[in-house]
């Protein structure tokens, strides 16, 4: 779990800012751009080993322009000079510890957000960075590692023209709905495994079940850093009206916004679950002491005094008229049976059992 | 309780928004349409099995068009070609598991609430989703499940003039307030029980007692991840002037309004219970181990030391001068009395008993 | 305590807005109207069994029609139907459950506020519920039980010119500080049996105070229930710079806002207290637990190991040399007492006594 | 402490409002007015043992009217005809249980706020009340009780000319400046006090270190009423831009805004220290408990079953054959030994010492 | 840790507002003012050893002025008179223990934060308090205790000319900028600290963890007070528009908010972590008693009832039948190992081991 809490940054502190630092563990030799150029009557798709390579743009068309896995700093550098991107931008592309946040710049919007995955043997929630930005026409995509969270958006397009009809703006929001998806799927897997939680408390409270409370308060802890600086991004996606969004894409968007919302209400009802199932462990393991403690109190209380009578008349003292008596072992037996039972009575009484 | 924290998105991540895809168990075999269509000197009902069937508008008169159940996704498609409704309003429609919301289209308002009913049996509270379109002239009503959540407002149609004198907006508000109704009778029957729970702490707190304390909070959490989205909605319609509603029936929404408000303050109050509840039921197990701590304790502290004496003259020790003594018993005993006596006498100055 | 965290509503679910339901126990029989008819001049004060004895209005003259307990539905309609109100109004008035609330209509305001008391008996706070209808020249209120509320303010009107020299909107005022007035009598009472359970607490902390901890909690949430909204009210009425009431006015208003607000600030510094109270409860009981173990672990751990020494020597074994040294007693006697003060010392050392 | 919790207000419920109510302990006979009239040039100092000895106001002078005590209600209302007061005003100078707040009337404002001391023997907070009117060319204060708050204004007036070259709102600033002057000295001692508590928390943390922790966390409780109402005032004086502040005035007005948002920042972190001194005192409590336990179960798990063993053997039936052994009692203690061993090596590995 | 909860104001209370007190611990004998004066051609760099030799300005140019340690008051004044700063900056700059702000002056604007340092050794945060204040041309630091915070950018002004093409305004940027990356590495060491912590308490959980739990705690607290004022002042930056800052470092400074505002998330989550930890803790504590609990029951329940009965066999009747039976021992140790037996299997079912 280390190093989990808190990321290291790239960024040298007091380095200038919009200086371009690879803040991977290396950079990704498998790294490529992958370029779909389409509109309503055609697509076609092709993959880069540099932007050297990528064709001019066409009117009428639009193109997505996605990078799977970080390259290093070249190819970035490369990809603002092309482009024209602000320094800041390259630099928050390549850092991939950022807040979900969008920036409004003069000819784009950039769109910074997470891919959340579930590893369901670590029961750990992983996140990627996803960086966007939106252009008249064009999409540039970037992914932290090559992955296929976008491949459903991909299929659709090259199978029908439904899709190909909208501009690029609703190619940025499919992709972010695709994102959002996902966390509905995290969501549940943590929903599933949190009962499972509860049950295990219900039934068998063991200390690896508080572990685990623990563990899943964390995960929900790091979810939340994610999800609501992305609710945040969608409500200034639609309140500032930016030009590059259409509003007939607004629409869409309000959607993913209330996506959105429904992910936080469900995280913080999770949040509240576990809370609670923490309350109850506390709570039971304090029950569990009480049971023990009855248990130990019964046991000593009736058998210590009986312990001590017997000791009496274990003593060895040459004068004890009762040792002689003919029916005193008898009489001594009852006496104990009696208070035995007495004491048995009492704690029946007060509902020990 | 399996599958309620979280519950399964119907839509698959990646596929194209505006899918329609069915997210219920099954299709509804028995689902059919109702038509009521009324002015103030006429009314008629119907039901369709299909849309096709739909007679045409007629002028003057309003049309609520009530489907109980879903019947899978072709009627609902028919539907959206129908009345022209957006493709996200058709998804939404189908997928049940959805915040409350309202989405103003430039010819109808969308509105998606929850049913609520608490089942007696298991203490649970079952959310129904019922979606709404409110057209110029018509109302359309879609319920999760069948069932006879409107026979008030149908009765109350049928029965006389005063509400065939509103038009579709007051239709719209007939509902939604029929709904927010059955809030209070749910919120009254949580309150009974939850007095119930607090009177079995009072007088017997067991174990069950916990469990129960628990699931109320629980059903608190998914009571409120309904309400409280339906004070937004409700505050929306009432801000945001749509010209569907017309003035006078805005005046009896801030009715619901308010009782909403009513609502959530009711909520709000019986979840404070519930953690008092929690409190109180952890601090007096904490009291009863104290109890059966102090009765240990007098015990064991009273006939450890006397058992000890009795211990000392049981010993074999051939030079024992005491055990000669002729009063050497009495006195013995006399000495443990003083003891035992001493010990309770202190235990009393304590306040332990 | 039955019934009283949520009650019931009087409006059967799926009936019609408007439609006037008597939520009472049963209509008071002793219900009549007063009328206070006042100018600067003159005062005239009339009991009235029925609206129908209604004189007319006096232009230049404030009217005061005050109606203590609910005499069912009947003279309800009537005052609906003399001055014209909105039949939700008059749903209100008969629905006492009512969160407190302003509602301008275009020829009136219509309050609904609380009146509290604090029953030193039982030891609970009962609210009553009083509507208020502000017009041009009237006030008409409602109080839900028979009371002497607004003698002062009826005594304040028969006894000096003062009062009477503002119009209709002082009046309602002037009932309103009425009303929050005896909220600060209440808070009081209530700060002194929180003073008091503290006192208990800190010298003698049964469970007598627990419960009664868990009873004030309880009726500091019913009474935020009350003063929140009274708050939003006063707020409104001061922002909303409605026509019926005059500037000169306002500022009384203003004055009843100030106080509304530090009844608040009072209240949530109770609960505050009160939670206080049950932390101190708890960590009292878990340190009075810790005392009692002490004493237990010091007497076992004392007289455990001495009683087995004592035992070894009381073991029937034909060769024990021990047995037969002369001063062999003596000696396990002194290593006893060796041992037991041994214990003592290290007991001491760790500051359990 | 009875009496804090909640004050008494003066003020009968019911009874008119702007009516005059002493409400403090008794007046206050050495109660007089000083007054100083100052411009750049000259200064002088009155004491006036009534309001008919002021003499006129000099144009171009600057008059502060300060009331150290309060002398009952016949001066406060000659106050009120002297300078056209508001009757509201006036009952407000003599309830001195008010939340601070700024009134703007139309040639005056009138501010309440509270002087706040410290008493170390008691380590309570003790609350006064001032009331501020600040006129074109003058001031009027009001102390509750006769002390020297004020000292440090009057002498920088006497000693120099800087502070007579700004106008009357100055003066006023400099009395609030003062007073919250001294609120940074109050939460100086309560620091220190708190870190001593917290040291004690450390070294031996008895009982009285957790009634000492709710002593605190009550006195922040009322701080917080206090503080909290004096910052809303401070912002809706630079927010309403009266007239009678002059704009350089308000960078100083700021400067205190500032510095109360300083002390609420202290005091909620005092506030959050305390709360984890309650979590540590408790945790703290928890832990030795177990320590205690632990010695115990060590205790009693060592010797209980020795003892048995030699109880065994203390068994007076003839045929017991181990009796008669050569080394029955050596092999006996043996065991015992080895028993103990295992137990106490148990117990190690477990951690327990 | 004295003295560090509530840091002693320098200010006299009750002394004139602007009046410049030194609240240091002495005078900085080695506080030297460093100079550099730059544009895109040129750049020198100059020691003073007063404000006397500061060169006069060059149009064009950029001057950074700054001051490593406080030197007293006189250099202060001095420092006023030259760029005729108000007062209350001065008396700001020397007052070390200020609320992060920004202020807003006609000709300059005054900003005051903290750098942070994180001290391994003693797990401490230090901050010291940084003044700037940002002119047309000009900028002016003042660092509480010498050190090297700003030296990367004063490497980056020598070494190339990027940093050198942009204004004043950027360069009071590139110094926020350089204190905020700081409270990255800062939040890293932290949360390092942290993960150890967990680990440790998952491992060995000792009174020594509860110590270090809370020490962070406190630490956070302290940061919290200098974070979250520098997010208000960064964003009052931003909106309110101030001329001195230009368009095209606003993207700069809407940068260095949003790690402002990242840097907040992640120290909230550490907060969130620690508490988590605390229940953790004192889950773990309750647990482990139970632990402690069972085997002392468990060992109690089994062999007092045993010594019970070997106590009867050693009583010293003279008739007791059982002794003289030829397998009486045989069979009473027969019972003692069944009873044992016995209590293990039911002990063993209800999960004690």
């Amino acid at each position: 779990m280390a190093g989990k809490l808190v990321r290291k940054k790239g960024k040298k502190a007091g380095s200038a800012p919009g200086t371009l630092v690879f803040s991977g563990a290396s950079p990704d030799a498998e790294a490529h751009w992958q370029l779909l150029q389409y509109n309503l009557d055609s697509i076609e798709q092709l993959n880069l080993s540099s932007l050297q390579q990528l064709p001019p743009a066409k009117p009428d068309s639009v193109r997505w322009l996605n990078l799977c896995g970080l390259p290093g700093i070249a190819p970035i550098e490369q990809l603002g000079q092309v482009f024209s991107l602000h320094p800041l931008v390259l630099e928050d592309m390549l850092n991939t510890d950022h807040r979900p946040k969008v920036e409004a710049h003069p000819d784009y919007l950039f769109v910074v957000f997470k891919m959340l995955r579930f590893h369901p043997d670590s029961r750990e929630i992983r996140a990627e960075q996803i960086s966007l930005v939106l252009m008249e026409q064009t999409v540039i995509s970037l992914q932290e590692t090559p992955g296929n969270d976008f491949d459903g958006v991909v299929q659709r397009l090259l199978a029908g023209r439904r899709l190909r009809g909208f501009g690029a703006d609703y190619l940025a929001y499919a992709l972010l709905d695709a994102v959002v998806d996902h966390y509905f799927i995290l969501l549940e897997q943590c929903g599933d495994h949190i009962e499972q939680l509860e049950n295990e408390l219900m039934t068998a409270p063991t200390t690896a079940v508080l572990a685990k409370i623990h563990h899943f308060k964390r995960e929900m802890l790091l979810l939340r850093k994610v999800v609501w600086p992305l609710r945040e991004l969608l409500s200034s996606l639609l309140r500032d009206e930016n030009p590059l969004i259409k509003p007939e894409t607004r629409i869409f968007l309000r959607d993913v916004y209330d996506h959105c919302v429904h992910i936080i209400d469900t995280m913080e009802t999770l949040r509240d679950v576990l809370s609670g199932l923490l309350d109850l462990y506390l709570t039971s393991v304090s029950n569990r002491t009480n049971e023990v403690m009855k248990v130990l109190t019964m046991m000593a209380s009736i058998f210590i005094p009986l312990t001590f009578i017997a000791g009496i008349y274990g003593m060895n003292f040459e004068v004890m008229p009762e040792l002689g008596w003919q029916y005193g072992y008898a009489l001594i037996l009852g006496l104990m049976a009696c208070i035995g039972g007495g004491l048995l009575w009492y704690f029946r009484r007060r509902g020990w059992w």
